[in-house]
């Protein structure tokens, strides 16, 4: 009989949905092998994994031949498939409901003006050897305080996590997007002790798998310091 | 005992989210309310209608005082709590991650590409009175054509419909937001076999509801032909 394999996860931790990925495996103890794929370097556009996910993107996961991308479904995936707590994917109805809405809005808000401050911020300059366009850096900080404040005002508004009292997938895939202008060196939740305080409640929760997952993010800030 | 309610939608057909709610609705004989906000009247921004959905957005579903926004949530929930067919939203593990998979993709794909050209061929000229900008279309085109390349190569690649040998939320969401064009004279799948046959099935799984939804649509794009 053919042994199963352990579930295999494609990853660039520098990627902000792969560190979600990550995370959720690790902090539930889910046996797992994690392949590295360098963005910086170009390797989801070799032969080899544009054959695995002809998107060329990370995360992709491979259990045992189902091969799934996108970050959201591969988590709601293990959830469904693994055995790890309930609260990170309910299974009531309506609590199940409101992890899906948060996701769904997730994709338009939180994901694309989080990585945009980066991207103008670290990315680009890193790459062309450009400085940084402070007219486009300060629309996208713009629009992430109004992601922000909808974070704050509608979903937090009345309990501890996006989705209710406890931790779930929407936390992990909103607070890895909100890490990400730490890159930068900046904390883009400085002055927001409601969102502080909703971070440091996901940190206890997650264990050092928060820190493993971002180790790669805090070692970006770290050079572009060491350089000033 | 209080009374169950019947659902409650809130919706206005000209948004391609609210139309794929209203059909699942109709084509499996939900009961439901369907409570209409008139976007062009700014219907979305009345002190009511943001106490419901503080996002001032479409399609809002009410089941008995459970509130809950995002046509993707709306649907999944509906699958989930209301008898119908199950490969809508199947209950097979792989099969469901392949529904969630491509609605996670559909929120930056299908979705801003469609609506984007019918926004610049129709709603903006139509507000403004001004000229349709043809570089911004042109590149908008460029973008959807891209999109429409991945629906046929990816997931329509072996498989009638985009997750599967059977319809799913996924399809209702695609179709949805690929008819929208046609409120402005414009059938984007006119060159495109492949996705015209996809459509076809779609319409032929859909009965009358398929056209039900997309009344108002026709009657703007007969209206402009009118006009002309």
């Amino acid at each position: 009989m053919a042994m199963r394999r352990v579930v295999e996860v494609y990853l660039d931790l520098l990627s902000q949905p792969c560190r979600a990925v990550h995370i959720l495996l690790n902090c539930n103890k889910i046996p797992h092998t994690v392949r590295t794929v360098a963005l910086r370097r170009g390797e989801q556009r070799t032969p080899d994994f544009t054959k695995l996910n002809p998107m060329q993107k990370v995360p992709v996961m491979d259990d045992n031949g189902f091969v799934l991308t996108e970050s959201d479904a591969i988590l709601k995936y293990l959830a469904n498939n693994y055995d790890i707590p309930e609260h990170w994917y309910p299974r009531h109805p309506e609590r199940r409901a409101k992890v899906d809405e948060y996701t769904a809005w997730h994709h338009t808000n939180t994901r694309p003006h989080a990585a945009k401050v980066f991207i103008l911020e670290v990315l680009i300059p890193t790459q062309t050897g450009s400085q940084v366009d402070e007219a486009r850096l300060n629309r996208a900080l713009s629009q992430l305080n109004d992601t922000l404040d909808k974070l704050e005002s509608m979903f937090l508004r009345r309990q501890p996590f996006l989705c209710g009292d406890d931790i779930t997938l929407a936390d992990l895939l909103a607070i890895c997007e909100l890490m990400q202008p730490i890159g930068g060196g900046r904390d883009i939740l400085e002055q927001r002790p409601q969102l502080q305080h909703w971070r440091s409640r996901i940190q206890s929760a997650l264990g050092e798998s928060f820190d493993q997952a971002h180790a790669v993010l805090y070692s970006v800030r770290d050079r572009r310091k060491a350089k000033l």
